[in-house]
């Protein structure tokens, strides 16, 4: 996890509808709603997680998603960047793992 | 509820990790998500939550946002648009409130 991940993780955790937020966990907060404010980024986390050991190559995505190869790449380092998503390279391949604990401490945001 | 309210709370309730989204859902969805995507929005959710009975007129949000009227105006529209919010006119004012519903399918989509 990089530093960039824990600042966005832990920015995340701030309920939304309990008390009036800061402008900087709001700013924080719509960065990572961003990520997932884009179709083809749904598409490729529900890709990853419906494979059969909830891990994809970015070999694998090109095709479904039916975008090229740069635009799915750039789209899976938006995810990754907002972490989002884990990623492993294993020789000439990245792996890509959805990272629930993320997705999870958006859901507490909006409780 | 106008009609388009309706289609995107339908579309919402699609789990996204479930099994590979359709790209109609997906558009439905990222348009949803856009809408979270904004500190500012993110913010008047908050606000209108924290008030007492979780009620807020439009004239009350202006000033602890620290932006113009019309800016405002329009991020309200955008999260009434989304079925985020709903509203209602009374005299000069439009009074605001959190719809609960759609932020717990919008949660369920994530789960």
């Amino acid at each position: 996890m990089t530093p960039t991940d824990l600042r966005l993780a832990t920015a995340c955790c701030v309920p939304l509808l309990d008390a009036p937020i800061s402008e900087t966990n709001a700013r924080q907060m719509a960065q990572l709603f961003k990520a997932l404010a884009d179709p083809a980024r749904l598409r490729l986390l529900s890709l990853i997680a419906a494979q059969p050991d909830g891990e994809a190559c970015n070999c694998e995505l090109v095709e479904p998603l039916g975008l090229s190869q740069p635009t799915v790449s750039h789209h899976l380092k938006v995810l990754h960047d907002s972490g989002l998503l884990d990623r492993e390279r294993r020789g000439q391949w990245v792996h890509y793992r959805i990272r629930r604990d993320q997705l999870e401490a958006m859901r507490s945001a909006l409780q």
